[in-house]
This record gives C-alpha cells, structure tokens and sequence, in this order.
C-alpha cells in the first residue's frame, strides 16, 4: 500500500458514511482553527501521513508544520497549525492524532536506542516486526529517529534464520545453496547461536552474520573470531538498559524489534483555538 | 477493510513479488511443522488473522489452535500446531506472528483491567485510539480480554466532545442540536469538565456523560449529582495503578485509550518440529 | 464506497474503453454547452454525484447548478448549465442523469410523505431496502426531501426483529441480551405485533418499540399503552393514502421502504445549446 | 464490476464492521432456517446475486431456489429454502432481498410490455437508464422477463442521439464519420426525429434508426417509408397503454427505459421457520 | 481498467516502497532536467501513458512532448524535455521507458504494414491477441500507426470461430442463432476455412466472414464468390512479405496478430542535461 | 500485482460485461474438451497464469499440464489437455493464450542466451525492461528459460546508473553516500563506462561493477583490471550473436534487456476435440 493508500483506509475506517456527531451539532459552514501539541517530550514522525490525512479529508483544510520530521520536541510545544471547515477538521482530527501518536512513538524510542549507542561502530537497526500495513510509515519512523533499516519484507534480503537451517540441512547447506541462485545485489545474512556456527558460517562465504541472543561476552568472542571478514549484527532480547553494553563489544549492527511492535505513544491533542 | 483484506495488505507488505531467501535456500517441495509457542503469558487474540494469513498463503498450510481466542495462557504454552509446505510456513509465520503478537497484547492489558474492576459496576470499555487499519481487530481484542467496545467510529454513536462544544456554543445547544436530527437509534454522549456542564447536560437531555479527566474526588460528585440520570463515563489519564478506585466511585464506564494505542506486544514464536 | 468510488464504478460501467460513437462522428477538440433540464416537477437530489461525475470524467468541464439539493423544482426549469469538450459532455451525460434522475425520484417521493404528515409529531425515516452501491446517496436524498434517517446499516443501530426474536426466544429475552452487551452508544429497538409484546418490550428496557403492520387502531392503542416510556415507530404497508392517519396516531417514526426501493425517477435531461 | 465485486461492495455497506444486534442477542452458534417467499406475483431474477451474496457472508449458509431466473410466481409462493447459522442468516437477509425485489420488478415490468407485443415483429429491448453499479443485473433481468438487450455501454454500439448531431452537422455527416472509421463489427445507428431525417440516414448508409418520440402515425409512415431498407427502433415514452399500437406500426425494437429506471420492487420477505 | 490504474500497477511494480538507489545516494531536493531521446526511428505511441507516469509519481515533475501521438521520427531525435526533482525523474524514468518502447514499437509495426496495402481498399486492423493488461494502450497505439481496431473484446463483437462452430452445429446452425438473440447494434461475424462455407454464411445471413488462413488464390476467389454481400476479413499468419499481395485480391480488412504480440520494442533513452 | 491480480485484470479487460458470441450461439450447458497445442518449438512459461485463468473464469474448467514450466517442446506437441462448459473455454482461451504465447516467448529466448554461454562463468541475467505489470510473470519466464534474475525492481538493489552519477558528482561520491546509508542486505552496483571509471568503482568500494556498452576488448581488460575485487556485470546491446564472445571474457553476469522487451510470442493454439 502507498501512503495514499493507508490514509484511505484509516479514514474509511473511522470515517464510514459520515460523522454523525458534526452533522447533528455543527453547522455545514462553520470554519475553525486550532493546534496540534505535544503533551509529552519525543522525536517527531508522521507529518507526511498527517498532511496526507488533510488532503484526503477535505481539500478546503490547512495543516502548517512548525517541525520537521525527525526534530525533537517538548511537552507542551506546537508541532502544527490546523484551520479549515470545522466539520472537516473533526472528521480528520483522530486518524491524523492516530498516525502521529504512534510514529512518533517509535521515533523517540528509536533516538533513545541511538543516544546510548553513540560513539561506538555499532547502527540501530529495525526488523520486520512491524504493525501489519503500516511497515512503510514505521520503517521511516526509524530512520526519523536515526536509526537505520534492515531489510524491508521477504523480497530484498537473504536472512537465513533457525527455521531455514532445520529445514536446509545446517549453515553451510543453506549458504552454499543461497550463493548458487539469489540474485547478485543481494547479500547473504545467516542466523547462528555460537562460535561455531559463526566459524561455519564465516567459510560456507556469508556476507553477515546475526548473532542470535548472545551474551554479552559470547558477542565479544564473536567479534574476535569474524575479525572483519562479515558484518555482525547482534539481535534477540535488546533493552534500552542493555544496549550500550552489547554496542561495546564491536558488533556493526543491533536490530532492535521494540521499535516497532511495543513503542508507547506520544501523546498529542489537537485543541480548538479561537478565529 | 475486512478480514480478509487486512491480511492481504499485510501479506503484500511482507511477501511483495516473493520470499528470495526460501527460494534459494528450500527445496520447493519440502514439508514441515511446527508449534506456535508463548514466551510468556498473556490472553488471547489474533487467531481470526492467524487462519486467514495462513489461508491466503498457501491452502495446503494448516493451522490447528489449541486455545480459543480470550483464553489465558502461560509461558511456554503451545498456541497452535501448524504444517505445510516449508517454503509456505516461512512465508505466514512474521505476518502471523504480527497480528497475533499485537492483539494478544491488548486481550491482555484489557483482561489486567477489567481483572481490577471486577465487583464493582464499572465496564472497561475501549476508544477511537486504535492502530489505522487495525480497528476490526483491536476491538474484538478488547472484547476477548473481557472489555466492552464503546462506539466503533464516526458513525455509529454521537460524542459531543470538547472542540465540537467551542464551535457549537455550549453543552445545552450542542445536545439539542443532535436531539433534532440525530437518528432515533443513537444516543446522545456530551463530554464535560466540571459538575455544572454536567447538571446542563442533564438537563439539555443528554444520554451520556463522558467525565473529562477528572479526579475520583470529582468523580464521585459527579455520580452523586447525576443521580442514575444519565450514564456516567470516566476517561482521561486512566491507568492500572488508578483504575480501581475510579471504578470504586460508582461510574458505569471507564474508557482507556492504552488499550489500543500502547499496549506492549506479547512475546511468541514459531519453531519447527522433526517431522 | 465513497461518493467518489460509486460514481467511479459507474463511470466504468458506462464508458468502458471509451464511447465508440464519440470517437467515430466527432471532432476531438470540439466544445460544447448545454443545460441540464427538468421534464417533470421534483425535489433536488443527486448535484453532488453529478459534479463527480463531471470531474472525473474530464477536468475541463463545468456543471454549474441553479438550484441547492432539496430545492423544488417545476416542469421545463434548468437546473444547471454544463460546457465543455463535446465528447466528454457526452461521456459524461447518461451517468449523470442516471444519479440524478433515481435521487430525485426519492427525494420527490419523501417531501411528498413529509408533506402529508406536517403538523403532528411523527417523522418520516428510512429503512435498510435501499438499491445495493447507493445507500449513501439515497439516505442523503431522503433528507433532501425532508425525511430523516433510520439506523444506516446493521452496524450502527440495534432493531431486533420477528426472526431474531424467533431465535433469541422472545421480546423479552432479546432486550435484556441486547442491553448486557451492545455499545452503550446505541439505543434498542425491538419489533412487537401487538400490545402484549410493546408492554413486555417496555418492561424489559427497550428504548424505542417499532410497531409491525399495525392498523390505525391498534397503533393508537399503542401510544396509549407506550404513554410516553418508548419512542414509537409505524412500520410497514405504509402509503402516501394512509400516512396522514397513521401519523395522527400520535407515533413518533413512520418508517417508509418504498422512498428508497420504489421511487419512480424523476424525468430529466440534457439539452446542447448553441455556443 | 463483476458479479462478485458488486455483492461485496453491497455487503459492506450493510455490514460494515458487523451487526451488532445479532451479536449482543443471538448465540453465535446458533443455526437456524427458513423461506424466501412472494408476498406478491411477479417474475424472477436476482437469484445469481442472492447465491452470491450467501456465498460471500459465510460459506456455511446455503440457499436452495425452488425456481429458475425468468419464472413466473404468485403471491404466497415458496421461492427458495435457506438454512445455515442464524447470524449469518441474518446478515444476508437484507442484502439479498434488496438485489431480488429490484431485479424481479425489472424482470415482472419486462414480461407485461412482452406479454402486450406478443403476435408482432417488435422485440421489447432495455436503453442506458439503469441504475449506477447495476447494469450488469438489471441487463440480465430484463432478459429473464423476455426482453432484449440494447447496447450494453458506450464501448459496444454507435449510437448518434441529438447532441450528436448538434455537434457533428446533421445525420449524413455524423453517419459517414462512422462508417469512416468504426469498428467493422458494429453496426451504425442514428435517432432522428422526422420523416426527411428517416430518408436521409438511410441514404447516408444508416444501419438502424432510431425514431424518437413519435407518434403512432408518424411510426407507420416511418415503417412504410423504410420499406426494410434498415432496422427501426421506436424510442420515448413508451408506456404499457401505448406499448401494443406501437408494436402494431411494424417497427423491429421498442426500447423502453422504465424498464431499469422505474420499475416497482416486487415485496419478498425472508422467514425463519422451525428447526 | 483505465489509464491511470494501469499507470498506478507498473509504477506499483517497479517502485513499491522506494528507490533505494535515489534514497541512500541523491539529495531528496536536488532538480534535474533531461530529455527523451530515440535511438532509432519509429512512430510514436505512448505519450499519454508516459504523462500520467510522471504526474503519478511526483506532481513537480513536468514531461513536454516535442510531437503527438502518431508522428513519425528518426534516430537521434529529441522525443520530449523533462525536468523536475532528480529522485522522481530516476523512479518515473524507467516505467515511462517501457511503456513509450513497447507501445511504438506496435505503432511503427502497425505503419509499416499500413504503408504496404497503400492503394488498396484494405484496412489493417487488430486482434485480441494483445498484451494482458494492455488493450487499452496497444489498441490505441494501433490507431496512432494508422491502422483501425477489431471489436475490442468478447463483449463488442460478434466472431464465430471454429471452436464455437464445432460447439453450434456448423455455420448456419451458428449464424442463425446469433441472428436469434444478439444485440441488433452488432454485426455478426463468422469464421470459414473454404469457398463452400463462405456461401453457407452468406445464405445465413452473415454480415461479415473472416477468411482464416487462406491463399492468396483462394481469397480471389472468395472475394468473387461473394461479391460484395458481405464484409471479408483476411486472417492468419500475415507478414509483411504477403501483406501487399493479399490486400490486392480486394478484401475489406486484413487482421494481424503480430501487431500487439510480437512487436519489438523501439530504443529510447532518458539523457540528464545540465541544468 | 499478485499472479491472481494480474489474471483478473486480464479476464476483466476481455470478458467485460460477457461474450456476446457464446451467449448467442452456443447452449449454457454445453461442454467440451480440447488440446493446447504448440505450432512451434520453444521453452514453456505460463502455466501458472494458464491454470489460474481456467480457476477464475470457472470452477468447473479444468487444465491439464502435460509439461512442467521450464520444458522445453517440439512444434505439434500438445501442451495441456482442457474441458468444461464450453462457453467457460471459449471465454478463458484468449487470455490464457496470451500469457503462454508471451512468457513461452520470454523463456526461450532466454534458453537461447543460455545456451550460448554454456561452458562460462558468466550467467544470463534480466533487467527492469518488462511490459508494465506482467514483471511478476516475465522474471518467472527468465528463470524457466535457464536465467537468473537481476534485482526485481527499484526497492530491492542498490544500481547507481549514469543519471544517478550526473546528479551525484561521479563514481566516487556516489558509492560513499551509498556506503552510509544503504541497507546492509545489499550491495552496492555502479555502472562504469571506461576502466579509469571501473578503478574508481572498486577503490570507493562498490561491491558489482557493470560494464556499460563496452566492447569485447574493453570487457576484457575490465576483467583483468578487476582481478576479482569485484563482480562484473557486462550490459548494452547484447545480442545472440555476441553473447558468447562476451561470456568469454571471464565477465560474471550478462544483462539481456530483449529477453523481457522484445522475445517474439510463440504461436499455440487451442483446438477442440471431440468428446
């Protein structure tokens, strides 16, 4: 789905034939204005998908950003400047807030991610535990918060994981057979849960290695035994508290699945002001 | 968007043009099973997309649950048996697992506070504050954990709320105005802030109350004032810690927006089996 | 579907891969000017489908409207002007007729019921038999004409009728289901034949009763009985010959299938006018 | 539209996010049966949709027809058995009822114009006044009432009309545009209003013309005039007190609108019976 | 489906969540400009595709043709400038490629054989055999290279093939049905393989005979044998070596398959220039 | 597009609204059976659009495959084994046809390069140059024919292209801004038109080089320079004639535009037999 696309189905969702509660109180022609604050700190995602949310509503409404997507901000501060029919307004204001709440929840929790990795090698990356049709807007949410993407879906990268390796015979196997048929401008990452396995697969001619729910020091041995002949990505069970620790040990990439599937929302309003 | 076109748009997300990496790896006809396990422990919800996602993959695949959907589970419980075509099971199991992970996760926020409400007279009941694209779901997840579902969207239910009141004039105008074009079917909910905006919906024959964030000493008066009039509703700030006491006061509903907007997901996973 | 996805439907109904006739006999750049006449006298419904249909066929047309929806209108009166390339007028002109002519038969047919009743309380609604694609465009028509709206479809009002009280085992049974789980939002509305069942409907909490096939008689009987703890609506065999008496009963509602499965089409056409 | 995709968007307008009487009153695993029976006579079509419709809301129903498409009834009289769980019974009534009253009144209007031109050469055939989203059934309706069918679109017949001609300069210039460049398949027709056009599109290499409007004596001269040169339509305010003097001029096609755009619903009702 | 669905799926396709390549290497707001360059001679057909590709994509993007829809040009020629934000022209560059190849491609087929029956009374005309989801273009494209289109599908021309006679009974059989029950808008077209069936289907009443695989001897003498009663169409295994040859025995339309299947794509480039 | 997708888009673009012929000549209940037959050699692709085309149409057609996808067959082999209601084939026939003869097409003109090649390194790969929504379909082809696919589309490989490095300042700068911020799944192509270029290339660290339009000398001074750091790709102008000098080279990978852009269809037919 395109952006256009979500935006349509979120608002047919919430929309249907029509907002009984306007139609019953406001009169069709009434114009209003308002603001969209913040009432909690965070990291801003879901301006594309806001603006979209307007457009779609009514061509008549106005939505002024007073941030960029990406920018940070504080409770209380003004993310945005609303003005147009009030019927249209209202009928746009929850999916737009919707949108918002949640993207931006996972871009503030992927500026945390970051902040506590700073000043090693090692990128924030996301996964595909995305909310089932909103991976496009999440995956950027990420980026918004600095992070970095993964893959996107099945289709443009080779992660050979546990699953795959029972049913292809091993890392070696399942390397071997990857090399022989995926197309040449993909990379080969391969799942293992010890040192030997990174051996295996390091020889079998993988490209990247992920470092499935390692210890710290397991990923410390794993570091010293690639010496840079694959990318490491470390995944399984990352926490904000422990992220800086596995950051240290030299792996090039942390995937962290929290970004996108337990991400609390930011909390937002929109608030009627007067003409 | 229905079930089935939920699931499709979720699926297109992940599988677009194909699943290179079990292209390259599996042999196009290999068989497998696995089991649907729980890490920890939660209540049920997403079994409905579970079979559809399974479904509309591959009709050769099945998936045989072990629980209904609403039940509790523990961790390490097994969820469901599944089999099929490998390639066919790894193309379901990250979009399975979406749903069921993110639904399962509000059951189970929702069971944990209809569990600290019960004895009293007070529903749990859920918001507009839903996931876009995922509204059918979520709130039979709410429903599954034992919660009631307040109106579904714009247009089955008449909410009078704060911004509709700044345009409309007032609570009085605003309720009479929905009394005389609102379908009979409807009733007529008018948010209000403090207990004079509640005797003027009461008076201005309102059918509901929505309490606007409001402390339990106001609450409480609130009930007192209202005197089974109308139908009380509490919302605003409710959390696990606080919602006992508010359902203490007497209130007919209480309404939680984390129930869908941040409720963390519940931890599953998909592991082969030998044949 | 959105006013925009059923005159999209239409429109591919009609113009397919285009209109052979057009593009055999006439000039592509041509332009043209016309007016959009009433051969009949009606009520106005339809403008907002027409200007869709004028927009999405062509961007450089026009229609203009001399008249609002819900404006009378005589026999030989234009209701609009339209201009612009010849074979998008004429791509456009049978579609557009077609929503205009069907909405205005209902919107004639509704002012005329609406008529019959002014000066007692009962107001003229809707029902569910509306043509399957075009219930958004016809409960608008039927304002148009003065009526109002029943519940829109199975999901936003509760009316339990002669089948559901079959299964669920009686009036009784049926409200007292309805009000343990449905959305506090919704008022219930139960279906009674006689006076026992609109006394047992009342004692069981239902909010509005809809009297069945009722003559005038026994609808009178009703309102006594009701005295004032439901709201009442007459439904069924309802005619523009009885409607009078009926709504002298004292009912609240006349519910009215006919305004949308059997309203004749008002009689309309378009007429090229001289540049 | 296909059949399908014009059922499923008639479902979902009438089911939307589900029907939330039968789920706050009826078990869900309750089964149920029942009798779709005539309330009056007529002759049947919309069986295609109705089997559809039972398809589509759950694959559990079933829905046996006791007659085929084009069949005449009587008041009272059984049309098809129903069975399956009540809910789901529930949720198809409506829909199912909607597409068979309507499309048997075009097929009962239908079979009275055939039934009044029987004995002469006049074929009883449909114009573009259908319905928007239904011209697929409504076409096919009409042919189980005996009717013909005209072109279906703008994409499978010429058909010059009066704007046309306003535009392309007249009945011989506008016919041999068509022949200049149509496609071979299609045969060429053009409406004209008056003996001296009659002669003119015959000379000009018409295949069919269209005498519109005219009176029952202009139709004979018009028939005599022809003298089997080309095929003759008689169109405009056809009625059925008219209908047999028209047919009895020897024109080949009356086209008669009311057909699709006016024909009363034919009242069917759905009733649940006894397990 | 229309253009712009047609449009929308290729750009699905190829673009699908983002340009990868754009994203990790261009700034998102730098301009670029460039043109469309062939790099070998034809005739042009795809313009309005190629237009509806970039306002899709990005609405700053602007495409300016430097010819119409059926011009010829050379090798080497400027077919149309293009400027806007340097990531949509790379993502609308190579989906407007691959329609504008394809399409002219057909047309400059379509000329050439148009160019050899010069002088004669035959038309060149299409087939069904186009590409799946291309009619509308390719039949379009056929039209922009001078030749004239069959009926476009099932659903606008009647053409008995040898597969329906085998079903029918034979020419008569089929023919005589045809005459029964079709549209009276469409001509009726029958397929023969000899001189004895195209009498059969001209004593039935054929309107036109399709030729299938005849020699140029045997069209000769069906052109005399029919002598102007019907409509001939010459079909089968035409080339341009044998177009001149069989347009000269006098039939009315020679179809060529090879038009829409098997025309080879015309070279064009899209060239940045300095802004 | 799903395989689904693009198969009912195919059907709606030829059925419509139905097929006149078979209505008119041919019994509803009729059936049938016949052979898909080739009238050439080649390579088969198709089976899956074949087999879905005959589901869509109806549920009661069945295709039988006599071969597999990717086999190659001699002229006059039969291909498939058909039957059903006889309307149901002749309304699947064309579009069936139509995928087979163009993706049997596809495939063995990939089969040819292949063969060419065979003894070298060097793999037959495709490219973006497909016919607008058949990508799906077309890249399967390449891959029965022998083939490897390129990157599928836009999103799922890193290809900085002349355009690209017009706007990105060169070689150099264009593969360090992809090194920062691409997905670590892929890697990182660039096309070089000269060995300084290629030098360049593979010291910014570029994982694939391709060698744009070079002649065979230059091609092999590439692959010498190269010595291995990176993957070779040679593309531009290849044609069966200079495949296999070029394969010789020692170049890695050779793209073939024309196998997608412009492979003549390979003639089959569907002939009816007896029952």
């Amino acid at each position: 789905m395109t952006l256009a696309q979500i935006v349509a189905a979120a608002l047919a969702e919430d929309l249907g034939p029509g907002d009984v509660t306007s139609r019953a109180c406001l009169p069709a022609d009434r114009l209003a204005q308002g603001r969209l604050v913040a009432k909690e700190a965070g990291v801003l995602s879901g301006l594309a998908a806001a603006v979209e949310c307007f457009q779609q509503v009514d061509s008549q409404l106005s939505l002024t950003p007073c941030h960029h997507e990406g920018d940070p901000f504080e409770a209380g501060e003004m993310l945005a400047r609303v003005a147009g029919p009030a019927r249209s307004l209202l009928a746009a204001e929850r999916v737009t807030l919707n949108f918002m709440q949640r993207l931006s929840g996972t871009a503030t929790l992927t500026a945390e991610y970051v902040r506590r990795v700073a000043g090693t090698r090692a990128r924030i990356v996301d996964t595909r535990k995305t909310t089932p049709g909103l991976r496009l807007l999440q995956k950027a949410a990420v980026r918004h918060g600095g992070g970095y993407n993964h893959r996107w879906a099945l289709y443009d990268g080779i992660l050979i994981k546990d699953n795959h390796l029972a049913v292809a015979g091993g890392v070696r196997a399942a390397v071997q057979a990857a090399r022989a048929s995926a197309p040449h401008t993909l990379r080969i990452e391969v799942e293992v849960t010890n040192l030997d396995e990174l051996t295996e697969a390091i020889t079998a001619g993988a490209d990247i290695v992920l470092l499935d729910n390692m210890t710290v020091e397991q990923l410390q041995q794993a570091v010293e035994r690639a010496a840079g002949q694959v990318l490491l990505e470390a995944s399984g069970g990352v926490r904000l508290e422990t992220v800086a620790a596995i950051a240290a040990t030299g792996v090039d990439y942390i995937s962290v699945g929290a970004l996108t599937h337990s991400a609390p929302a930011i909390d937002l309003s929109l608030q009627f002001t007067d003409l």
